[in-house]
């Protein structure tokens, strides 16, 4: 076999056996394959897609490139979730908690944040004391005891999307369905739950900035994880709208602990139930309005929340700062964006809000950027709200005066005053399973 | 300005700049961009095509990537040819005497065969003696003196196609009009002349198997030379047959000596008065049909083959060998293959007739390839000739008796016979010039 024929074959829209595809991932990994090969064949599938039993094969071996997890070690159905990534996007902070309240186990490996949107595991480590790497026992024993534990994605999984990444972030084949696919659920596969909950995100401060694209990708991640028999399934979330008010790190944890104590913002809420819902759904605890009642309960008698504050104790965070969000890290200075015109706020370009984030120190720049966790934006006005002139639009938190300057010129830039109320966006636009799509 | 970019910029449709192709080749060429990312860029290009603007760029940047040839110290005009190469194409030893016996000067780079194509350099070398690297003062002498002098490609002519052609070449992105006709053209530009007319070949055993894709490439090189502000045309003809009925090294030397003494056959006599009447056109000695009269005659009276004499006699080769063909090498075997049925010969696959040549020794399977000048096949029977069972289709030459099965298997394979007389195929397709294609 030749990588060669492999790369045309897939140029000229041919469909690649399984030992084809084998032979493409593995030798590549294995070092045996240039990078030059490998960059044109993502490429040429960046062009002619690959069918569902290609990209099940290609993620079969990425989940298998390196470590696998086995969760047998922990009793009861084992859900995971994954979002595609955005802003202000807090939802593992509320839903895992819900999760492990309602009777399923969370035992989730999460990622950090990178550009404009954050990760999960620099929000938790804004909690002082918070670990996110645990040894299998601890990690294990928390999920046990808890219900749910969150930690950092071990540095052997899925070897393979690593280095497949690495080249396509510097060759301009990320953007490409399949791969995207592979690259998700082999690391998904790989983390070893019995089902998995997909958050595709669609938007301006979305990875996927149209429904279509979104809709494609939750086919095929659903596909993909179906056919590793594992009940899959997606939701299409709005992310042209940044999710609750608050961006940045320490500053998320907050919202999130209001939200788990049933006075978080309604958008947020309403996001999370359906989530935690569609898990408990694909853990086999109920029917689908059964289950995001559960999850609206927790939510209520303050179940989900005590869920938090074990797993944050059991995993060293000091638990003071959260029954207190006061004591979080809070940034010592804040400047006030306040509205140039007077009208509705028609959209607030997602992606730009979290550029400002970012600005501020709330997010990274390069993989080598250092978080400064109590930076951030709260947003005191949302798409459909009026505003005149000199109100305030959102207040930044920042730790060097210098830092505003460009953060508030670049949220001026996302943000759009009209004097037309827009049309109110729904917050859920679908539900993917393999059996077809809901629109909600 | 960056690689990722420009990438990016290709892969989603739209023009580059002519600073960005000029960043693309400069930096790939002195080694400070990776292959990985040049490979992804190339299959883009695979997909997204290039405007005529971009290819004349990225031909330029090729030309002007190493030496390029000054052939001012050459008298007169200057017209250079080029064929995308084939089986039996001879053409070059008898069209460049032509032309200089017309009074025009060819000044001649050509390369060599691999797989199942031929070069020129290869069979010029097959005359004992003949020496394809001349000084560029023996080159020039040689010129002006005899009117043509032929030799090997020089290694720093054009650098950067040779590190792209590599590339290309593993990563299946070799078939691509724009990337063909930069590459080929670069090296003409940097050859020097003034005129360029092309053989742009069609057919089972060109490089360009269909008439639209030959066509699409011969516009693209024409507006490329005449963008250099060289006259530039292009023939299509026809490759779906051998041309002539020698293939070999020295056996393709003996047929063209004797079209040169206007004795040879009729397809190639025709091709060859085609190709040399628009070279003289582009060295203004005429009207095309002037100029194809002038080539005829130089056949009829002599003057071209007493051009050819002195070109091999000026660079060391053994005239003798000429003057006496039967003096060339030649196999100390043959062998004949017949005919297993009755029919007519309704088509002869091209490619697998130059495979068949290849492997009785008269080819190059990879470049280290050691060439045996005297093997090859004597066609005894073309399409539309009607065989009896046992009629002699053809005659291997060769040097060792077990290279005959594998030989005849392939010429077998290339061959169909049919009860029906085949219709006749056009030895000329086309003549493309700027201001239009004109049909034959």
């Amino acid at each position: 076999m030749r990588a060669y024929d492999c790369i045309r074959k897939k140029r000229d829209g041919e469909e690649l056996s399984d030992e084809e595809i084998r032979y493409m991932i593995s030798s590549y990994v294995k070092g045996e394959m240039p990078d030059y090969q490998m960059s044109a064949f993502l490429m040429a599938i960046y062009f002619q897609g690959m069918t569902d039993r290609e990209i099940s094969v290609m993620t079969d071996l990425v989940a298998h490139s390196g470590e696998t997890v086995d969760l047998s070690g922990i009793e009861g159905v084992k859900v995971d979730k994954h979002s595609t990534g955005g802003v202000g996007d807090k939802t593992t902070l509320i839903v895992a908690p819900i999760v492990a309240a309602c009777g399923a186990k969370v035992a989730k490996m999460s990622g950090r944040g990178l550009g404009h949107t954050g990760g999960t595991i620099d929000k938790l480590e804004s909690i002082p004391g918070f670990r996110t790497t645990l040894t299998r026992e601890e990690f294990f024993d928390t999920v046990n005891r808890v219900g749910v534990s969150v930690i950092g994605q071990s540095g052997n999984l899925a070897p393979a999307d690593k280095k497949m990444y690495a080249l396509r972030d510097v060759t301009a084949t990320v953007d490409s369905i399949p791969l995207i696919a592979a690259s998700i659920m082999g690391k998904k596969l790989a983390a070893g739950n019995d089902s998995i909950l997909l958050d595709v995100k669609t938007g301006s401060g979305a990875f996927m900035k149209t429904l279509e694209g979104s809709v494609q990708l939750a086919r095929c991640m659903v596909a993909i994880g179906e056919n590793a028999g594992k009940r899959t399934a997606a939701l299409i979330t709005n992310m042209d709208v940044p999710l609750g008010n608050y961006i940045g790190n320490a500053l998320e944890v907050k919202e999130a602990v209001a939200t788990l104590k049933d006075a978080g913002p309604e958008d947020l809420t309403e996001v999370c139930v359906e989530l935690a819902g569609n898990m408990l759904y694909l853990a086999d605890k109920g029917t689908l309005e059964e289950c995001a009642e559960m999850a609206a309960g927790s939510l209520k008698d303050g179940s989900a929340f005590r869920c938090f504050l074990n797993m944050v104790e059991a995993q060293g965070g000091d638990i003071s700062c959260i029954l207190d969000t006061d004591k979080l890290p809070s940034a010592p200075l804040t400047y006030e964006v306040r509205a140039r015109e007077e009208g509705y706020v028609a959209h607030m370009d997602t992606e730009a809000c979290g550029i400002a984030s970012m600005l501020l120190g709330a997010g990274r720049e390069t993989k080598d950027s250092v978080l400064d966790y109590s930076a951030g934006i709260v947003l005191k006005k949302k798409p459909g709200d009026y505003v005149s002139k000199g109100d305030v639009l959102a207040v930044l938190h920042a730790s060097r005066e210098e830092l505003f300057q460009a953060a508030e010129q670049k949220f001026l830039e996302a943000v759009r005053i009209s004097a037309e109320r827009p049309g109110k966006q729904p917050l859920l636009y679908a539900r993917v399973r393999r059996e077809g799509i809901e629109k909600f």
